[in-house]
């Protein structure tokens, strides 16, 4: 609720109730108020489904679209809300988790993944708002003028390795796809080579990995595009289905599938990915694979065609690089947007990468593009491509006490920044993970992690304890934190609706916007590490101090924060705090 | 899988996988070797939607359709199987759970419950099959001819008390609806009056009732009908809004909606009944309500309004009694059905009721009617009211064991035949709640109770612990039997989407068939008792004995069947068996 809100409200204890239009024309007219610049170098990553849901019947159970009206789910109107709710806590960037048309298919919950994306070109229809009428486009394109306003800037996740199974650039373009035998789609699976253990492949592994049985039987499920088999009832069938959901059809009229992707690692554990597939990036396969397969091998997918930038092939498929490469200078062109994460962008053939940031940069010279590279030694590479930051692995360090002072240290080394994050949308929360105060104290330490933005994960502020996705460093019981009987008892927002516990007693908004304002004034991006017992990290004119030795430590002057113990002045141990040091 | 199959299959091991054209046809050619009659008096309970639900894919998740073009979830072509499946289990009747339209509207998952009926003249789309060329009324049909063609006759679920909240029946008949302010929807509920206890109405509380301030601020929630009120904006709103989803528009429009449904006990802690609606029966209010309730007083709806068998007014509501009493009628004309169960009947005024039945009785004579009738010392009314069976609660007492004997003995005193199930669609599986051979002993106890069917919920035989509902007898933990990784844990099949484990290794489908071949030889419905301990049932040609004693006993015939423990010439404590003794 907006301080200082004018108009009218029904309070029942927990809930306002306003009316819609009222509020979000007052929150329009009060703008002014919002539009003082910060620089906190913060994020507030949001995934706007999710991030603005909410219950707003005021009954029953949470629904997508109820019956009073109201979209439940989230949409670009009530991300304005959001937004402002993140300025308030002084975050300078809003991050958005693809907000493209999505596929349903081999959905792993009740609603697609954001990241099988069916149209990039195209805003998510269901992010629109039935109170207004205008189309997603529109009130995207309002959303990121709304962030401007309030100062805000707008970086939005872009996927441009895979594409949906039923993608709907197939009908125009099947030969940007690779194609099974609908047939081998039951059994469609990496094949395994134990011997070689879990890592990447290399050029010398080629000729043995190529001679395999299962290589061999698993390359003979692919098959030619449609179009090429069959040209003339190709295209009578796009005629008869464009627009449509077409993927039944085509599996019954050709036999053929768009195969499931899967990861570039030999040996990995994970399962297929089965609501996306790879773009065919060239038009020959790899060139280390030519000597193996030959021209009569219809276009297959395996680990080194999946690592298109180690192992590219030398027909780039051009039409298709057009196509990816002006994916995000569109989004700058007709919204405006301030920066970009490119989802796999390691596994894009370099000259691809390079023409589709050079696009980019060149329309917005201060474009911020955030690389997908977890890896911290990955920062020279990323910044010898243009990247401006990486995500790097705060996130797998910081709830590990033991891995902490590594991280302060390794961050001053970087030629890039990192996002200090307890935890992301890939991650388990870090309240489901640790206790109220150990979480608490991370949280307050990756605000002064050198080298860094600060970067919080909508619903983080409500400690909320469910996660959004298993990808990283999670198993599967963490899916499973909530209480049984809470509506959202495991759903992952992926792959489910669900909506934050906005109406839960504590919150950490105060908090959190208090870590961004001691950023604005004492955060030193090029701060010092003095020591590591207790671990002392120099900002400006303030000291960030763990205690993490055994004893009190004293420290005189006043603090201007503390988490964790209490803190008068001696510093106990694992006691948290920021002293003013001149 | 049909013995003696000639089609094309694939076997994996688990499942077989057909042509489904050729495996329909090849079934429909066989039809013959089952065309032979059965009296077993015993009833196979399917739900269409799950019953016959399956990955047909074969690989990933369950989808309801799929991307190969199957419809995973149930359909009336599958059905068909699942009656054979039925038949060769040697049951004669087939009972479904309503199959009419339903509303997505205030569901408690993902997808609306079947009693939240929109059209109760309208067979579910879904029910269709995209494999075939049939709307879901020929495929209805054409099941019903088939159940038919192998000597099985269907019986179907109705629901005439209640609609969903946006019926397709408002926009035509917006007074055969209650309606309440919208305002009030977040509040609704009924009063409570803790001071009278758990328990029906009676005329005497009525004035003590009506002067409570809870309920006359209930009372004050009521709106007349929009159509009354603003009938020309009512007639534009019909003509823009035929054929399309209309309840958010008509709440924006005239701020009213139809009201949740609720139970006509006082004090009752159930919840409301968020799907459904009242149907409006009478034009007036209760008579005896009417001393305490104005003619300014809106429609309304209350214990005594709900229980309309009780409480009736003097002016019936012509044209939906009309239509009412034709929905079965009409169900045997179109379908040709053999029965039907009357959910709520009990709340319906008697002359409805009654006509309702007559109609379907003079249509065909022999037209079985089940009465929800839980309590079975109503067996007297509703043999009055030409039923031919009442539910009981047969669930309730063979799960307790203390329970068993006493339901035998009164069994034998009933006017009517009850049902004999361990489950049913609304309580807990016997398989989740009891051991497993505990569980079996019940099942085989279930088949020989005197004057009853014999019941058998689809799922049972595959020892499915799952419930499909919490409606009787069931605890919140009920819901959660399922392993957490089982894609179904937590789901309820009225509420969402749901397969059974038809993978499952261990099934009861010779078992189950053996008992339905036991009750054609030799199952009497007017068995005798012939002792309590142990129990001893006479039926014809064969005792039924259950050794509830501490001690062995001995009985020297050999057993056609025993279960629960080994069972040579001495029946042990716990043994279940059938003996020839004459």
């Amino acid at each position: 609720m907006p301080c200082g809100y004018k108009g009218r409200v029904c309070f029942d204890g927990v809930r306002f109730k306003v009316d819609p239009y009222e509020f979000f024309e007052e929150m329009l007219n009060d703008l002014d108020a919002y539009s003082f610049s910060v620089k906190s170098d913060s994020i507030y990553v949001a995934f706007p489904r999710t991030t603005s849901a909410y219950n707003h019947k005021g009954f029953g159970l949470f629904e997508p679209e109820d019956p009073l009206g109201y979209r439940e789910s989230g949409t670009f109107l009530k991300m304005m809300a959001v937004a402002l709710h993140a300025k308030r806590m002084h975050f300078d960037t809003m991050y958005l988790l693809p907000v493209s048309m999505h596929s349903d298919r081999f959905k792993k919950g009740t609603v697609g993944s954001p990241y099988a994306v069916s149209d990039p070109l195209r805003i998510a229809d269901y992010l629109a708002d039935p109170l207004l009428d205008l189309s997603a486009e529109e009130l995207f394109g309002a959303f990121v003028e709304f962030c401007h306003r309030i100062g805000m800037k707008v970086i939005l996740d872009f996927v441009p390795r895979t594409g949906a199974r039923d993608s709907d650039l197939i009908l125009e373009h099947p030969e940007w796809f690779y194609w099974v035998d609908v047939a081998s789609v039951g059994k469609y699976a990496p094949p395994k080579a134990p011997e070689l253990g879990f890592r990447q492949l290399s050029d010398e592994d080629m000729a043995y990995l190529y001679q395999r049985q299962d290589v061999r039987n698993f390359l003979s499920c692919f098959r030619w595009s449609p179009s090429y088999t069959e040209p003339e009832k190709w295209d009578n069938f796009v005629k008869a289905n464009r627009g449509k959901d077409f993927l039944p059809e085509l599996v019954k009229t050709f036999g053929v599938i768009t195969p499931p992707g899967f990861s570039d690692w030999l040996n990995d554990p994970q399962p297929t990915w089965d609501d996306v597939t790879f773009y065919r990036l060239f038009l020959d396969h790899p060139d280390v694979a030519k000597p193996f397969v030959g021209d009569d091998q219809p276009p297959y997918v395996l680990f080194d065609v999946i690592k298109a930038s180690r192992f590219p092939g030398s027909k780039p498929n051009g039409e298709l690089w057009d196509y990816l490469s002006g994916i995000i200078a569109y989004y700058i062109e007709r919204f405006d947007i301030d920066g970009a994460r490119i989802d796999m962008g390691h596994a894009l053939p370099k000259e691809l990468e390079q023409r589709m940031m050079e696009k980019a940069l060149k329309m917005k010279a201060d474009f911020m593009l955030i690389a997908e590279e977890l890896n911290p030694e990955g920062d020279v590479r990323a910044k010898e491509s243009n990247y401006g930051a990486i995500i790097g692995n705060s996130w797998w360090m910081l709830p590990r006490r033991e891995k902490i002072v590594e991280l302060f240290t390794d961050s001053t080394r970087r030629v890039l920044p990192l996002w200090a994050a307890v935890e992301t949308p890939d991650t388990p929360r870090i309240f489901g993970r640790l206790p109220y105060h150990e979480a608490l104290q991370r949280l307050v330490m990756s605000a002064f992690l050198p080298n860094s933005y600060f970067v919080v994960n909508a619903g983080l502020e409500l400690l909320e304890k469910q996660p959004m996705n298993l990808g990283l460093d999670a198993t599967f019981d963490d899916k499973w934190v909530l209480p049984r009987d809470d509506e959202f008892y495991g759903k992952l927002s992926f792959f489910d609706h669900y909506a934050l516990h906005w109406d839960s007693e504590k919150d950490l908004t105060y908090i959190i916007g208090k870590l961004n304002r001691l950023r604005v004034t004492h955060y030193d991006a090029m701060a010092k590490i003095c020591s590591n017992e207790p671990l002392m990290v120099k900002h400006k004119g303030a000291m960030f101090v763990w205690n993490n030795t055994e004893k009190p430590i004293s420290y005189t002057e006043a603090p201007l924060l503390c988490v964790g113990t209490a803190v008068l002045d001696t510093l106990q141990t694992d006691g948290v705090a920021l002293f003013k040091h001149e």
